[in-house]
């Protein structure tokens, strides 16, 4: 995680921390911003980082991640179901209610992953005194989709959840 | 839709309206709370509906209503994906940032209902000067299921969602 302190005229500078996500202890209102990348569906506890996050953000400032979508991380398989002869027929979805643990491949064997529905990520911040502000589905752009036509499966379903949120 | 006006010791009634919901047309801050059950998801423009009840409703009012989940609009069929011996195998999702009408079944033929992401409803709403309090993906409750196993795949894909949204 890469901390930020709030700059000043007399006190600008980075700090780095290595530390689980859950296990962040800042001081209160010392942010302004909290930017997470692709990092929060291997944590288990989201309620956890909502509560840390939104005690050490100033009012007003805002919460921004992405997740691999509830729709994508449901079955531990993570991939398209196939036709006999190869071909992508759509995505499957199953256990979507049966949030936890899924070991799944990622790079390697045996990478864990935590499935949560949208509901319990939407509600785990809205709980934890934060706003939604904006969520975002993220597709493959025209011009994208121009430049990489092997990126049109990524407009059949959604991959990625973004969410910005800002402290009540 | 049924209007309530707001009620005084004078003035309590209930006026019913036969009108598109996407027409209406009442005073501003009118109302204390707007609900529509499984109605939204027939409507083209939700943009129009949010920006009419958001206008009708109180500052702090609500507006709740429930949709069929966009996982379960995004193919038209809106069916299992059977094994060849009839076992519902998964929810097949595909199709998903395609917006727009759906010709399906539902009672009768030629239904049409419209797809929309779960970001399209969430940003209309925040858009339109909504803050989201609660979004549910409801899943049978496990006293329910004891009563009646045949739901037991509403458990394993969302089938409706709900947003509780608040006027800014």
């Amino acid at each position: 995680m890469l901390a930020r302190a709030r700059a000043t005229t007399d006190d600008a500078r980075i700090t780095y921390v290595q530390s689980a996500i859950e296990d962040i202890s800042f001081a209160a209102g010392q942010f302004d911003v909290v930017i997470r990348s692709l990092a929060l569906h291997y944590v288990g506890c989201f309620e956890t980082v909502c509560q840390r996050v939104h005690h050490c953000l100033a009012a007003g400032a805002v919460f921004v991640f992405s997740v691999e979508h509830p729709i994508f991380t449901a079955l531990a398989a993570q991939q398209w179901c196939l036709s006999p002869d190869g071909q992508r027929q759509h995505w499957p979805v199953d256990n979507y209610f049966q949030e936890g643990a899924r070991n799944t491949q990622w790079l390697t064997d045996n990478v864990i992953k935590y499935h949560r529905t949208t509901a319990t990520y939407v509600n785990a911040l809205t709980g934890a005194g934060f706003s939604i502000r904006r969520l975002l589905e993220p597709e493959p752009l025209p011009e994208q989709l121009a430049s990489h036509p092997d990126w049109k499966d990524e407009a059949r379903r959604p991959m990625f959840l973004l969410i910005l949120a800002a402290k009540r």
